[in-house]
């Protein structure tokens, strides 16, 4: 069994405290949270905690708290010499305080506390300063994972930017796409399937393969014809970006 | 019984022979392909013509060739005041020649010939130029998805444009998101949980509601760590244009 407390209140710390209480290999000793009631749907009263002075050492302390508050907080630590992780996306490894063992345990996924997630399928990026801690960070990782990665905080940073793009920006493109149907009076219910099937190609194609779309074709009359029904100078411009973008990538096959 | 002849031998055209092959309320008696060769795989060779001359009067002819070539097609046909629709998400209804009734039948979906696509889900936008030859296309599409609309020429122009930013632009980010993992010996595989998340989120959250990241918190020092990171300008340029437009987008909220 081994011990875990996490410390932070927000959408990461909810959903690991969900998949941690729902394994057997893991105890949850401790959930530090500044407001108790932020954290408790999750986690039973007796068990948070608003003064992180009082937390105990244990096996694992997991920092998920907003990315500017990491070092902090790895500074108020009540203790020496335990294997302490942040889950950022962004920040080193060496970002965490000296006086205890540092690593990172970054779950790639897009979380809201309203969506639910099946943590089996979330990527965990690990990271760790000796092998010894690798593999309690990695006995931990499988034990809500199926997809569990070794991967270095300079290809953390990169797998990050990448997410940017397949995740938020994804995300702003359908808001554009919802935003030119409400012009339109058009039901964005109609472009979902769409959407989903953009989604699920990648599975099985590349993403070279997989480009579809005037852009990909050359086709410059129906790209005039977008531009030209585009009236919101901001949508003009992504327009015009990725087409170009498109284009360049085409040469290049 | 509803009689049906399809000209064309790409993507839309092998989906739409597909579906209908499947459907007992239709029946498909002819395949008008430049190459027999091309549909031989999803249509029984007695049926297939590659002389658009042999083409016999049905309830409904769908030209399902490439947009440029919708209208020319349209004048080949040997006969007249026969319901004639295209497949196009750009064309106007009246690129069609005036000797035959006029009707659009778009499916909104993307078509890959090697991606299975399950036809009950893709919305089928139609327009006719009567009640009566829309009842025959909304009974024609009812057939084979769950998922009809009547849509005008100016909609689907608007529809088209939509889509091309949540598939096309979104595979391209798809693309980059890629390339940045294959820079720095990261699998793509890491990134697929993510995709499928940011898409599967849309069907219960609104985009607003969806979107994450350093650009919808605000967080300018991760946004230039990411700017800093970027090497490429092509990707430099998207991110910066994307992060601006969702920042732009969380003042208007």
């Amino acid at each position: 069994m081994i011990q875990i407390s996490v410390i932070g209140s927000g959408n990461v710390a909810h959903h690991l405290i969900q998949a941690f209480s729902k394994t057997a290999e893991i105890e949850l000793v401790q959930v530090v949270a500044r407001k108790a009631a932020s954290v408790a749907d999750v986690m039973t009263s007796d068990k948070i905690i608003t003064d992180i002075r009082e937390l105990k050492p244990v096996d694992l302390v997991i920092i998920a708290v907003t990315d500017d508050a990491i070092a902090e907080v790895s500074r108020q630590i009540p203790f020496l010499n335990q294997l302490v992780v942040h889950t950022s996306g962004t920040k080193p490894i060496t970002i965490l305080d000296n006086k205890n063992r540092k690593g990172v345990f970054y779950p790639l996924q897009t979380f809201s506390k309203s969506a639910a997630i099946n943590f089996k399928s979330v990527p965990l990026c690990l990271e760790a300063q000796n092998d010894n801690d690798f593999h309690i960070l990695e006995t931990v990782a499988k034990s809500i994972s199926d997809s569990v990665y070794k991967i270095s905080s300079e290809q953390r940073k990169a797998l990050h930017v990448a997410a940017v793009f397949v995740c938020n920006f994804v995300n702003h493109l359908y808001q554009i796409g919802n935003d030119i149907c409400n012009e339109n009076q058009l039901d964005f219910d109609i472009l979902k399937p769409l959407i989903q099937e953009t989604a699920q190609k990648i599975m099985t194609l590349s993403p070279t393969e997989a480009q579809t779309g005037p852009a990909r074709r050359g086709d410059s009359e129906t790209i005039n014809t977008h531009l030209s029904f585009l009236t919101n100078d901001n949508q003009k411009e992504i327009y015009k970006l990725l087409t170009k973008s498109i284009l360049e990538n085409g040469k290049k096959l």
